[in-house]
């Protein structure tokens, strides 16, 4: 049986197919720039370059379908560019996972993790101090390689300053986004909401999914490419087709860090638990106001560790609650949005089946 | 007596006067754009926008003094963008902040210290990493609004391109020297080089002092104020100066961490010590092979606090070992150098005066 999701991954592929030895090149180059300085930055490098190769290339994936969508045909030029959103995304996780205090990420070591452990082996005095220094520096070595990424492109100077007026603009906002975010986590484990508050709290919750996820991953992307391609009319449908799509991805983020596999996650199942944080399912576990739900719930969040045990008691109360059905509803809705969209962004058939099979392949994303 | 640096100071103060009311209104309207997502992010842009305005304004006066040399004659015009350089060092300080540990910054609580403080009296918990979170995220605001202000200003496209060009692959470099100085400042505590290994550090020294400051601090600001005038001639001779300049710059710096004045410093005097930094000075006592002076050194560093005592004990350090001497007679070197290199820049006397003065204006800074 082909899933629906079938014809976006084989599209997802071939980008990355043809981007990675753009971006091992780019890395050598860099490196190379690095290596004037010292060998710390080189070192650096290499994490940043192993970290960036394990994405998902979903959004860079993005900017070259925008592309598309904007008559642009040199296939091979929209590559490189593409891979300026790449690097922001990598970037900006480096700094989300010290706030979260995550160890594991795309299968390896947190930035912050890694380079304390450099640090133990090297002897370098406050390991963990010297972690923390190293992934701040090195994201913002990711925001402007990024930058070096778009700027220097083959596009028209008007063009490309097109696209990057539109990637500042997006990701201030995505900042102020993350900060609600920071707020959310932290008020959760002391202050969890009165059922009564649910309906404010879920619009809270859609609205940082929106500015700290679903504009930078499928809107923004999508924007930049079709910009790149010269296209203007269709921007606020790309604008509403990426939001229903990365509204989509992180409500399956939030479900797969639950119910997900932890070899396909990359990253801790339970997490969300540890650092308390205020997921789809744990606002519809609000909603559904079963105050014995919510004290076992209570006992979960910001524990340190998550146990086996404890993650299975977590899948019971999401499923019992009807958290877990609720949420998969939600991100049903956002996919009618999502597929109502479509016909303003594309006629061809072709394209049409793509932008349908993207929103399968988000809400397909392995368990 | 009218001082060296008279003329360049007026010219600053002219910037300031002029500069900040766009300051202002630039955040007047993110501010309108942040209060969209939440609170928390025009409070984290207040923050901000205090801290901005209380910078010395020399990085965003050398834009509109590359600009000038450039050819340029829309004084107004350059205003705008030049703020894109304050907004970038702004950000970066918060970042640096935290590696440093440091408290105080231009006469305010550093960002870390401020939302950890914010924390305590909303009653957010763990104050310290949400005070960590938001200085992080703050940062990244920072330098997207910089790309804001550069790639928004009306100059033409092509021109913003190249600036925004040299802007990514400097700071990137920057972030390269700092990282060599996150391993430089953690080293020193338990790994006091041996003096015959002197001359090396010297060079390390210098070198870091080059990607960490004086490129950003002298050379990318006249150059991106040069190019948005259309210049293209004259930009090694612009790199040299501002080099020097920048040299200097650090190399004052270091002094002014113990020999300045607290209430002119804006963040405490001693903190180098405390963060073992390897300044100038401490180089400089290494290089003299004084034992005795060395192990009182040593005493020193890394020390949880300066007391003033520990802090006449450190300049009575600084000055027999003949470092205090050694680094100003090094800031003369530098200061020759730039002097040399000024007829390259123009041949206007008026020009050659405002540039002279500038080398004057950074050497003279107060202690």
């Amino acid at each position: 049986m082909i899933k629906k999701g079938q014809l976006a991954w084989e599209y997802l592929e071939n980008y990355r197919r043809q981007a990675l030895p753009l971006l091992d090149e780019f890395f050598h180059t860099q490196k190379e720039e690095a290596k004037k300085v010292g060998k710390l930055p080189v070192e650096s490098l290499n994490y940043f370059h192993d970290l960036c190769r394990r994405g998902k290339f979903i959004r860079g994936t993005f900017i070259t379908l925008g592309y598309r969508l904007g008559g642009g045909t040199e296939k091979k030029k929209i590559l490189l560019p593409s891979l300026a959103i790449e690097f922001f995304h990598t970037a900006i996780l480096i700094h989300d996972d010290i706030m979260d205090e995550d160890n594991l990420r795309r299968g390896i070591k947190t930035a912050h993790t890694y380079f304390a452990d450099y640090a133990r082996k090297t002897k370098i005095p406050r390991p963990e101090h010297f972690g923390l220094s190293q992934a701040i520096t090195l994201a913002d070595t990711g925001f402007y390689l990024s930058w070096q990424l778009l700027l220097e492109s083959s596009f028209p100077p008007y063009l490309k300053l097109k696209a990057g007026q539109e990637l500042a603009k997006y990701i201030s906002r995505l900042t102020y986004g993350q900060m609600l975010d920071i707020t959310n986590e932290t008020s959760l484990t002391t202050n969890l909401p009165e059922p009564a508050a649910a309906g404010e709290t879920l619009k809270r919750i859609l609205k940082i999914f929106r500015y700290k996820t679903a504009e930078y991953t499928g809107s923004l992307p999508l924007i930049l490419g079709y910009i790149l391609a010269g296209g203007e009319e269709k921007i606020e449908a790309l604008y509403n087709y990426g939001l229903a799509f990365g509204w989509i991805f992180q409500i399956v983020d939030d479900l797969l860090g639950i119910f997900g596999q932890q070899e396909k996650l990359g990253k801790p199942l339970g997490s969300d638990l540890v650092q308390a944080k205020k997921t789809i399912l744990v606002y519809y576990l609000l909603e559904s106001g079963r105050q014995d739900l919510l004290n076992q719930l209570r006992e979960l969040l910001g524990k340190e560790t998550i146990t086996p045990v404890d993650l299975e008691k977590a899948k019971q109360l999401f499923q019992d609650s009807a958290a877990y059905a609720k949420a998969q509803q939600l991100s049903q809705t956002y996919l009618q949005k999502g597929l109502e969209i479509i016909p303003q962004l594309s006629s061809h058939p072709t394209d049409q089946d793509l932008l349908k099979s993207f929103l399968y392949l988000v809400l397909e994303r392995e368990k």
